[in-house]
């Protein structure tokens, strides 16, 4: 298999931490390429992993744009490489904004896509619950919610999991819901038919009533980040409240092992990275301030969906919107 | 003073749960008139609170319009008491579309506001956070946010906490998010000059960034959702985790009471109910589900808010906009 393509420079611990993400991913069987400036590469690497040369890279701070005049950046790059079908997938912690129109302008998008959407990965009371927009689009219409429902699914598929799509609404009768979400209902229901769940609520995101759940850019990224604050700020509370009385502290010490592996569970840095479903070529966005654990989850991930034939299930998913 | 109109036939386990609630708060000190139907409130009161009788009532799943021609139901002789002075505030367990339609038909709004709007407290880890609107507006235009701010301010005011307004956004940058809110920035920044703390993004509900946080009502309500969804699953995954083991159930014995005490911080039924801002007159609003606990706690903290000049200070906020 060809390898992933990791955008080395990108990130704010970058290149130290994603070349540790990378060589552990490469020890666990992901084969990986290196993308970015050999020079400061090699000595992290000691010859361990392949390393393609890019001179350039965009900084945390630059503007997404920039990609357009800076063909020589990494991240342009691990995107050409992808082009060519010299690597099988694409992996940045770098700049969101910059990895989303590298991938637009050098891939383009997936015929009968209006609009890439990033999908997120919650866990829920029955398993996970997969939703997009998770934030590339801020303003959508109702035919772009019609598409991502539909490489929601092909994504859930992909990842072993069989479901139905729920419309994220604040009721759960047809009828309640903002101006986008009462245009969307009714295409969704005839789009998808009886794997149409229906309106979901915020709640039903960790209860796990629908598998995918589809909805704005905006609302997906207050709702993300919203329930990786909240995990945080309740895990600091619980550490903090197990610290206060002897009984509470001797029982902290007995309980701390389980606690750590649950929020290990819904620790976001645990899912690595999230794909951009829609461009022509698979491509994951991880958070910049990721560490080498999320950047090894984040390339073994793209392995497994690769593996999976992700592409190939989007692709018919789409075109299955118009037959 | 007055007594606090409780509307004794709202919610899920009405009047049971609703007349047990009113006689906590009363022996804590909160003066309450139940309304509703005498002959079912009687015996469960046994003399113990005033009854205001209202022979009918709007069930939970009846439409909120129902309001406009069923004068004689609990929730309309409620507002009846208010908008005529023999009542200070009235609290509702009951059909949330049915009070709100109640309290605009019969007391109106607050001059200079164009919609009123829900807020929802959330413990952060400065204190509280207060945001607006949860749900009563599903589509909401740039003023209707900049009086949610004003009015937020206001009642973060008459709680005790001054501080500033966040705009809710997918990005801290002025420039980040979706047409609503890049309409509603400038028009923050001139009304409230310093006290506009900028874009707020989901995780800073819980940090506590900005004291008040304002958005559209669908965004919202998914976030309220979603926050109680996820606390709730969490707290019941820890349970979970502190049963398998040994070790782990020894521990989870010892710091039980320590959880127990941190989830009643974090549980949504503490805070009872919403109120209703930019209506006429003092309005809570609770979930249908509500216990006597928030029954109790909303009673109490319509009570404080109307001690607090609750009324007169949203008036105020909302007059210095168009100064």
């Amino acid at each position: 298999m060809k390898p992933i393509a990791l955008d080395a420079m990108g990130g704010d611990h970058a290149p130290q931490v994603t070349v540790e993400g990378a060589l552990q991913a490469h020890k666990a069987g992901v084969p990986v390429l290196l993308v970015g400036d050999e020079a400061r590469l090699r000595p992290l690497v000691q010859g361990a992993l392949p390393i393609h040369h890019a001179p350039d890279f965009i900084a945390m701070t630059e503007h997404a744009t920039e990609v357009r005049r800076r063909r020589e950046s990494s991240i342009m790059v691990a995107m050409e490489l992808l082009k060519r079908g010299e690597v099988e997938a694409v992996v940045s912690m770098g700049h969101t904004g910059a990895t989303m129109a590298a991938a637009l302008f050098v891939l383009g998008r997936v015929k009968g896509v209006e609009r890439p959407a990033l999908l997120v990965e919650f866990p829920s009371q029955k398993g996970r619950t997969f939703l997009l927009d998770g934030g590339a689009n801020a303003d959508c219409r109702p035919s772009f919610l019609v598409q991502f429902a539909a490489m929601g699914l092909a994504y859930a598929e992909a990842s072993g999991v069989r479901g139905k799509v729920g419309l994220l609404s604040i009721g759960e009768e047809e009828g309640k819901g903002n101006a986008l979400v009462l245009e969307t209902y009714p295409l969704l229901k005839e789009a998808f038919k009886d794997r149409f769940y229906g309106n979901v609520e915020g709640r039903d995101i960790f209860l796990g009533t629908a598998e995918v759940v589809v909805t704005d850019g905006f609302t997906g990224n207050v709702v993300l980040k919203l329930a990786e604050g909240e995990a945080r700020v309740l895990f600091g509370w619980i550490k903090e409240s197990l610290s206060t009385g002897l009984l509470a502290r001797i029982g902290g010490l007995l309980v701390r092992p389980a606690l750590r592996r649950l929020y290990a569970r819904v620790d976001p840095s645990s899912y690595g990275a999230m794909p951009l479903l829609g461009v022509e070529g698979t491509v994951f966005i991880g958070h910049g301030s990721a560490d080498a654990r999320a950047v090894k989850s984040a390339l073994q991930r793209a392995h497994a969906l690769v593996k999976a034939g992700l592409m190939d299930r989007v692709r018919a998913s789409i075109q299955a919107l118009h037959v």
